[in-house]
């Protein structure tokens, strides 16, 4: 730390995102919740025929392209819409501009919000899943803070329904509910549909996950037009061209492609599927996920060593090291061949330890 | 504004870019000091044959390779320079973090500065240029406030030597200087050398000017261990993934090709000495710049009249409606054919007003 730090700042916690070993060959790499599957053709075709010269130009700071791609996706007018470097990014900004009364969130959800409380020294509730890690809205109807659910939630991938959702916007229309829809495209619904209904909601999602893009740095969020504006002011007075022109052009081949992004989200699901019952049937506990990764509970070892075991040999998975989630790994949900491997080598961990 | 917005950000006043129109074609472009010429051919032959299926997975959040590359080219540690999503994401970080007694900088300069503060609710001293719109340390020397300073300075391109901003670390150890040197590369002399000697000093860079990559979105600073540390503090707390894989392979292969950097950088030098004289011959004033563009007040004309009339016909420069600038128009040195139709364009327009 420097003596120039401000005061404010000293005690940040910085986000440790998963491993992200540099040369990728040699790791199965179930972790960071990253697709299996390449990026859409369009992709390919669009990069390897890329007008590089546009780059030396500044990239449209409103998006607009890509804006009505989604616009057209959502069915939500383009005033609706934001685009981000990663979803991330919006999160900081509606952390940044729209908890006024403070945040109120998970004790197991993604583990960058309590980042953001602390960068921008937000008043934080924390609200306890209950024991089947499900998150139970009468424990959010009287609070005041904003609101943000992850949903599919991470690490456990449980879905909460719309008609909860809904319930929630309902009880108190001057309260904001984020919903962080990075997982939702594996089999979850969708809030967007609520944003011409309800103004106090701000949906959030990502092409890392569903589209197969996490190193393009795309995220977007729907919103009422009012709420939209108000992260147009905060990006254009941070960093108004927060995409690259290849990042923009990428994001909308992406969306062109729709028959692709439906078949990799089939085969996820079907692979999520195929795991599930195969570690079910070495008697581990699997929470029932509608996302792009289990969160397992082994029977027999215990969740850190089998983590490391793992490791040691060449799979990375992820574990949290938190009370409540001390049992469990989360393994991200890669191709057949992948959940094989990890199945094998998780027998032979197994026989190791004697089981 | 929604009902949401947090109180201190209810009057924040986003920054406002140059205009970048859609399609850029039927434009001269002259406005927002981007290169004229395209990216290396490095980059070129990267993306199109970028193995695109890499898009997949997540960015390295600590950009190893970029920084490597740009420790080679300034001769300093790996741990002494973090890259950002453009030099305005590291900027923004900057104000965030590093301006814990408020923040000083000129009344002429980057248009940004007092964005930032406003966004993040820095007490903010303005410190005037001097009549030939140069900097006067002493106006800095007694500050507590973190200095930034735009060297070239924008809009005017005038220089501040590096034994100026020595004298300015010498006068006060204990303060933060920022040397914002997004356009040094055009004739005026790094402070990059003076990071070893000085734990005071930041100093910022961007590759969209010189670089020939404003739609690449990547931005690098230099300083302390200490210092960019903190940065990656924040990095880390607010969007560790900021660049996309993409933008860091770009900058790895811009870095390599010293050869082209260097000619791109000489044509703009020669194109703005030639520039300078035509329009010194219809007796424009000209400030003496270091930077891709240069700062002119007409002759016979207004400041906002010459600006417009040039964009009816055709070509873009920035105007800047503040009192003491009311009189100027900026201009970017573009190619010699853009040099030659600027003037052209200027001739019609001084010979419709009748002179």
């Amino acid at each position: 730390m420097s003596r120039f730090l401000s005061e404010n700042l000293i005690n940040i916690k910085p986000y440790e995102p998963g491993e992200q070993p540099r040369s990728s060959e040699k790791w199965i790499k179930l972790n960071t919740n990253e697709s299996p599957f390449s990026p859409s053709k369009n992709v390919k075709n669009l990069i390897n025929n890329y007008d590089y010269s546009k780059l030396r130009l500044y990239p449209d700071p409103s998006c607009y392209s890509l804006i009505s791609k989604l616009s057209d996706e959502f069915k939500v007018n383009k005033s609706q819409i934001i685009v981000g470097n990663g979803s991330d990014e919006i999160l900081a900004f509606s952390f940044m501009g729209l908890c006024k009364n403070g945040a109120a969130f998970s004790d197991l959800t993604y583990g960058f919000y309590p980042v953001f409380s602390n960068l921008f020294n937000i008043k934080t509730k924390i609200v306890e899943l209950n024991n089947s890690f499900e998150i139970d809205i009468n424990d959010y109807k009287g609070l005041k803070e904003t609101i943000i659910i992850a949903n599919p939630n991470a690490p456990t991938g449980i879905e909460l329904s719309v008609k909860c959702i809904k319930k929630l916007l309902e009880s108190d229309k001057d309260r904001l509910v984020i919903i962080d829809e990075a997982y939702v495209d594996f089999g979850a619904e969708s809030s967007i549909k609520l944003v011409k209904e309800y103004d106090n909601l701000l949906v959030i999602g990502t092409f890392s996950k569903s589209r197969n893009l996490a190193g393009a740095r795309i995220g977007y969020a729907v919103a009422s037009e009012e709420i939209i504006a108000d992260l147009n002011a905060i990006k254009f007075s941070f960093n108004p061209y927060n995409l690259s022109s290849l990042s923009i052009d990428i994001g909308v081949e992406a969306l062109c492609d729709k028959e692709y992004f439906k078949s990799c989200i089939e085969q996820i699901v079907s692979n999520r599927e195929y795991l599930t019952n195969k570690l079910e049937d070495l008697g581990f506990e699997i929470v029932k996920s509608k996302a792009n990764f289990i969160f397992v509970r082994p029977l027999g070892i215990a969740g850190k060593k089998y983590y490391e075991r793992l490791k040691e040999k060449g799979v990375l998975v992820r574990y949290f090291d938190k009370t409540r989630t001390k049992d469990y790994v989360r393994i991200t949900i890669g191709t057949i061949k992948d959940c094989d491997i990890l199945i094998e080598m998780t027998k032979e961990i197994l026989s190791e330890v004697g089981r």
